[in-house]
Formats: structure tokens, C-alpha cells, sequence
């Protein structure tokens, strides 16, 4: 069957290597100080490759409050915003986000090729950015072009919005107010996410949810100074092992955890999900002995660890201090005991109800003479997820078939990312369409991305927005 | 009825003040290096005033490992050695045991008179050392002048030991080695310990217990490196997890410590211990409010705060650390978790036994990918316990009761001193014959002795020989 937008893709594949040779070069560390510039030049080659590729609108956003009363320089690293309304008025709104700044590269003695010197070996290519993100924003300018010419259009089949966020190596910091300043600009029916990967090489794969969270510390009083555990030991509550039955009770013997209604909003998954995150090839050993450094696997029954990590919540304690932590013995029954705390909550599970809860356990667990606090230290995050029925991934799961002339796969997140500010603020479904490889070495020396993949992610952009186009009909 | 020996200590009061007088005025501060000399200085006034009594054989101990191979200067504070052999060859040995250093001053500006110029006003005596124990140590000496008088003997009814350690007050460094190096000249049927009080003025006591003791820490090991909970959450051990559940572990419901066997050995209360412990004038709601500071009790069920605090084991947890304990959030799996735990131990609990227990009770808690450790300081200190029909503490009652002429009740102590090593290494059971007053201001400023409680403490001591020598036939 022909495919015009491979066609194109492939005969033109040249465009995009040379576009990344030229945009790798520019060593956009938004992590550095002294690479701002650089950071900026950066968004200013990409707003001109926007440009060239025919987007009609293409803006390079200030982010961060100006510094001073008189509105200096904004203190965020900048967007990139790109619009391209199609011609048929009705067509769905899409908004692509990645980014365009990249990770430092120390260790620099570990690169066996200079991080802003692009080399070419093999069918991979070395260079800072490559995979995160440069090549994926990249794929969508040639895809765009296939999709035009494929379909003989001279506007996409969507409302097509690109954002290509300045910080997102940096924290972060200024997105979440970028995106509600620009809440108009941005408002989408569905949010393409292309900054993540697949499963493996031979296993194409997309995120369809990420976990949320809610994180807290608990403080406990007990007496008002430390008492001798000679004199009043066994008579006295001590805050210390109170909180330990604090922390020890939020799950129970199955791993499950034990706030009241801790599940009761969990969307379970479906059979199809589990067939579906069956069949991936997951090494657990291989996993254990490596990324865990675990030396073994625990959590709630009934569940695999796929699905442990990405499509259950959970209860986790991260710190723990209380009394005497120095060398030797202290018999003493210390006044206060201390403990932080996090849930990951999966869909549709409400950050504040778990907030809610967590307190009344807390009050609950408290014998008279200890005094508790709990302190929340934000509103939380809240999870997202696409169900396997929602069209616009059946229609991105379409285009990404064709591209890889297979069948794809679903993973999820463990944890929270920028996306889930996208879903949160922008109030629409994220679809991620990534073609990086686990050993990309993303963040790490001599990152590379693998050549054909790019091909692939930009016969997967071209089909993508008719795809899209024509779920929503 | 005629009093002998009342009549001699009444008639003699002013030779005890006397005495007293002198010795507080040499400020034995053991913990004081500067002081050293006036320990030293202590010693030799007390031995001195034992030879002026009569022993027939007085000794200045040094203890401590002479510095250097050539042996210089011993590294401790003298002990003060003194025998009086009975002329009845089969009569009893018995060891009395008190000190004479002293606790610091400090803060000196809170003392309404100097610490070391002793000042009466009505009846108490102010001083550092009044009661502790310098105060308690003179008692002996004017009582055992009115035994020798009241029954016209010219040496003791029992082979009487004298020792008075000078490390009490500094953690009595060397005090269980020069019991074992001077095992022969202490051997005792019973001791005399004279280093403690009674309830209150109303409530003459006696203590009969001490608890025993073994306290370890725990060391947990999970992931060789902080796991993101994001990506891990869930799925793998949590060594802070593991930690909570094996200190919450510890004890079950009802307060009773869960460890197999914990209990096999305990001694219970008699009722009638209980009767007599209940009928201390014991107010919970002031100590709740004051000593202990803690606003509530907790404990084991069905058991008073005076049985939980003196005649039932425990576990306390001391000290807890794991992960991130600093400000706000860090979202970690972390590597290791650690509490310190001890075990207050009541007769005939084994501390080895309990480390045993406990040592298995860890092993079977840690999951698979935890690896634990168990560090006990010490083999642990033994707990004591003199049963209420006990010969020697019958007839150590009668001399208390025949001094306060009324009932004298019996109390127990929540911790462990050198009593028991007393217990432990001359294998002898512990009678406790003090008067010091709960409001004595012991180790504070303003430390006083109401000076009729010495009085009922020479008469008391006058009386003890010949009851012990009785009770031995």
C-alpha cells in the first residue's frame, strides 16, 4: 500500500539531519547561567525553523516576573509558541509540547565525541540533545511537511499549536504559570506530548497515564522534655513508637494501604491493560539487579511490578528521625518523632480527598499525650490517564502503527511531570508520541539518538494530525 | 520499751553533724578533673573517721589501670575500703555500699548558700553531698557505734564491709572491675546499699528491684542507591517501611511486647506486692503533670503506672533515622533505616536470652532485598529483685520500722545503677537502707538533709546488724 507520507519523509530525511546538526550546535544548558544566552539563541533557531516550515504565527515567550518595578529582563529562559489554524474551522485543536533546552554534559571527559559537535557513527548520532529533545520537536517539522504534501493541504488537518518549553531541564520553575498566562493560546482538545520513549527497539510502545502525588510530614510531640527511659519507660506514650504504628499501619499485611477510601476512586485497570502490559518484555531480574539496586520486589498482591510502578497507587516513607541517632546508647524516650510521607495516586484518585484522609488517620492514631502534626506541602498532583477506548489515542495508536509497521504497546509513568500540568491546566487528554530508546543515555555522556527512529516519529507526525482530524468527525 | 540504740544515737547526734560538717566542706566533685585532689582528700577524711570508729582495717583503693608500663598514677578515683570482722565466726557477711564523690554545682548562682560551707536552718542541713551520699554513709558509722554500745559488744554481730566508691557520680568507670579484683575482700552473704530514699517523709520505704536492661541497634539495608519513588514506588522493599513495622512489631495491642518468650521468666507481682504498692500515696495526675512531662499514660494493660514503671519489662524505641529528614519534599526510596531499641528488663529475665529473641524476631521480619543487623552494646545489665520474704529484707524491715517506728512499704527502681553489679558480681541479694527525701534537690542546687532522717537512718543502721545476724541463725 503506498504511503505518500513516508515517501516524503524518507525522501526528505535529509532536512531533518541537517536541522539537527545545525540546532545540536548550540550548547542550550538551561541549568547554567553563562549558557542563557545560548539557551535563548537556541529558541530563536527553532522559532526560525518553525517559520521556514510555514507556521503563520511564531512567538518566542518571555517566562519568569521581569526583575524590578520598571520590567528588566524576565528571569525564566524562553518559550517557543508556533500556531497553525487549519482551514477547516471545526477540525480538532492540538497542542505538541517538548522542549528546547538541554541537560549539562559532565562528566565532559567521558564523551567520546565533543556534546555540541554532532558525529555521526553508524546509524546513530552523538550530541547533547539529540533524543531529549531536539530530535523529537525536529521530527514534527518534516512530519508536518509530509502530512501537506501527502494530503495535497496547504493548512494542517488540526489547529496545530507547538509549545517548546525553555526549562524543563532547569525544574521547570516558570511553566505552570506560562501555561495558565497563555491558557487562551494554548487551549487544546488534546495535548501530543513528544518527549519520552518506547519500550524498547523492538517493542514500540506509548504512555497513556502518569501517577500523581501528595506528599506530607509528620510531626509528633510527646513529653515536653527527654525523659529517662530508666524512670518512666513503659508507663508514658512514646512518640516514637507511635509513629512508627503510624507509618507501619498505612498498609496491611496484602501491601494494600489502609486509608478509608484510599481506592475507592482508582480506576482499575482493564483486562485488555493487563494482556497489554503482560506483553511487554519486562526483565524484573534484570531490573532489580540494575535501575531497582533493590535486590528484591515487594508491594501489593495480586499486582506485577509494571503495574505496581505504573497503575497503582501507593504509600512510601522517605525520611525518618526521631531521638537519639548518634553512636552508643541514650535510654531516653525522646519528645518528638518525625516522618515524611508520599501517596502516588493513580486515576481518578483526588489529591486533597487523600489529604482528608491521611489527617483524620493521623488524629485517629494519636493516644492522649502526643500532640500531632501534619503538614501538606502542596495541593498535590494530580494523576492523568487515557483510557484505551479514547479515539485520540486510537488515532494516535494508528498513526504510530503505520509508522512502525507493527503493533504498538501501552506503558505508563511511575511518577509526575510537566505533562500532568499540561492536563491539569489546559484540561485535556495527553497523548505521548515519543521514539527515544531506554539506552538513549538521555541526561548522561554521549547521548545519541538512533536515526531511523526520527524517520519513524516523523511518518508517525505525518500521519497523525489526519488521524487525529478524523477521530473527531 | 526501752531503745538502746535510739538512746545512743539521740545522745551522740551532735558527733554525726559534727563529722558531717566537715567532710561536706571538701568539695569531692569526681567529675571535676580540677577536683581530683579534693576527691582524693574526701577519701582520706573518710577513712580516717572509719578508723577513728574502730575498723580494724581501713583501705584507700586506687582504681583504674595504673598510666604506663612503669605504673604511673592510677586513672580513677579512690575507693574507700574498710572490715570489721564479727568475733562470732559464723555470723553473716554483709557489704555496705555507698560514695563518697559528689555532683557539680553548677549553676552556682541558683544556691542560697555555698555549696560546700554547710548551712542549717531549721531542720535541714544545705550542702552538695548532704544526702548523697555523704550524709548516709556518716549514719553508719554513729549506728554502728550504737549497736556496739546497746549490746555490749566490742565487734559487730556480723562480718562487716565498708565500701564507698569516688566514681559514682561519673559513671563509675572502673566500679565493676574493682568489685571483680577485689571479689575476695567483698565477698558478702548480703549487701547494704545506702544511696537512696524513701517515698516521701510520711512513707517510709524500702526498695526491693531494679530493672535490668539490653539495648541494641537495628540497621537496615535495602537499595544500594536512593530509588526515585516515582519510578520504584511500590515495587521494591522500603527499608524505612521494613523499620516501622519491626519497632510497631514490638508490641501487640495491649502494650505486652510481642517477642516469643519475652515473658517466660517474669517474676510476677504477689498480691500482696501489689497490695503494698498500691497503698503508696502515688499521685499520677502531679508526676503525669511534672516528672514525667508527658501528659498521659500508656502501657501495658492491666497494670498500674508504679507496676509499669518497677515490676514490668519493656520496649522502648530511642532514636529513629532514615532517608531525607531536612526541609520540604524529597521523593526517595532511601537506602538504609536505623532505630535504637532497648529492653527494660524485671527479674529472672536473661539479657542474653532477650538478644536472642530479639536478634530472631528481625531476621524473620526483613523481606526479601532487605538485609538487617542487630548491634547490641553490651551483654546488658541483669535485673534484681529481693522477694518480699526474704529473711534479709525481713529483718532489714524491722530495723527500718523499729527506727520510723511505723509500717515501711516497698517501692522498686525503673532503671539500673552499679547496685547491679553489686547483685552480679558478688552474687549477693541487695537490701536498700536509705532516708533521703523525694525534695532533696539531689545533683541540683540547694541540696539539702532534713537532719532528723539521719537520726532515723543511725538508729535504723544501729538496729540492722543484729536483725541480719538473727535472721542468718
Amino acid at each position: 500500500m503506498t504511503d505518500l507520507v513516508r515517501d516524503f519523509v524518507e525522501d526528505n530525511i535529509a532536512d531533518l539531519h541537517a536541522d539537527l546538526d545545525a540546532w545540536l550546535r548550540i550548547p542550550s544548558i538551561s541549568t547554567s547561567p553563562e549558557h542563557a544566552g545560548d539557551v535563548r539563541r537556541g529558541a530563536e533557531w527553532f522559532a526560525e525553523a518553525l517559520r521556514r516550515t510555514g507556521f503563520p504565527t511564531v512567538e518566542v515567550w518571555e517566562t519568569g516576573a521581569p526583575v524590578g518595578a520598571e520590567g528588566g529582563a524576565a528571569t525564566g529562559h524562553p518559550a517557543v509558541y508556533a500556531a497553525w489554524p487549519s482551514e477547516d474551522a471545526d477540525a480538532p485543536r492540538v497542542t505538541v509540547y517538548g522542549h528546547h533546552d538541554v541537560q549539562p554534559v559532565d562528566p565532559l571527559e567521558l564523551w567520546e565525541t565533543a556534546p555540541f559537535e554532532p558525529t555521526v557513527r553508524g546509524e546513530e548520532l552523538f550530541a547533547r540533545g539529540a533524543i531529549d529533545d531536539k530530535g523529537q520537536l525536529l521530527f514534527h517539522l518534516l512530519g508536518l511537511r509530509a502530512h501537506l504534501a501527502a494530503t495535497g493541504r496547504t493548512s494542517p488537518a488540526v489547529h496545530l499549536t507547538i509549545l517548546a518549553e525553555g526549562e524543563e531541564e532547569d525544574g521547570s520553575e516558570h511553566f505552570a504559570q506560562l501555561l495558565r498566562d497563555r491558557a487562551a493560546e494554548l487551549a487544546a482538545d488534546v495535548v501530543v506530548v513528544s518527549d519520552t520513549g518506547i519500550f524498547d527497539r523492538a517493542t514500540p510502545s506509548m504512555c497513556v497515564g502518569m501517577r500523581g502525588m501528595t506528599y506530607c510530614q509528620i510531626d509528633l510531640h510527646g513529653p515536653d522534655i527527654d525523659l529517662h527511659s530508666g524512670s518512666f519507660g513503659g508507663a508514658v506514650p512514646n512518640p516514637a513508637t507511635v509513629l512508627t504504628r503510624i507509618v507501619a499501619g498505612l498498609h496491611d499485611a496484602d501491601g494494600h494501604v489502609t486509608l478509608p477510601g484510599f481506592y475507592d476512586r482508582v480506576v482499575d485497570l482493564t483486562p485488555r491493560e493487563r494482556d497489554l502490559l503482560a506483553a511487554l518484555p519486562f526483565d524484573e531480574a534484570a531490573w532489580v539487579a540494575g535501575p531497582a539496586a533493590s535486590r528484591g520486589t515487594a508491594g501489593e498482591a495480586g499486582f506485577s511490578t509494571l503495574e505496581r510502578i505504573w497503575a497503582r497507587p501507593t504509600a512510601e516513607v522517605h525520611g525518618l528521625h526521631s531521638g537519639y541517632t548518634g553512636p552508643g546508647q541514650k535510654t531516653i524516650i525522646p519528645t518528638d518523632a518525625m516522618a515524611k510521607v508520599s501517596f502516588r495516586l493513580v486515576a481518578d484518585q483526588d489529591p486533597g480527598e487523600v489529604e482528608t484522609a491521611m489527617r483524620a488517620y493521623v488524629a485517629g492514631a494519636v493516644p492522649p499525650g502526643i500532640t500531632a502534626s501534619v503538614t501538606f506541602f502542596s495541593g498535590g498532583v494530580r494523576p492523568c490517564l487515557t483510557p484505551l477506548d479514547s479515539p485520540w489515542l486510537q488515532a494516535a495508536t494508528r498513526a504510530m502503527e503505520t509508522a512502525f509497521g507493527q503493533q504498538v504497546l501501552y506503558t505508563r509513568e511511575g511518577g509526575s511531570g510537566p505533562e500532568a500540568d499540561l492536563a491539569e491546566i489546559l484540561d485535556a487528554p495527553v497523548i505521548f508520541v515519543g521514539v527515544g530508546l531506554p539506552d538513549d543515555r538521555i541526561h548522561a555522556p554521549n547521548e545519541r539518538v538512533v536515526l531511523p527512529m526520527l524517520t519513524i516519529g516523523a511518518i508517525a507526525a505525518g500521519h497523525l494530525w489526519s488521524e487525529l482530524a478524523a477521530a473527531a468527525r
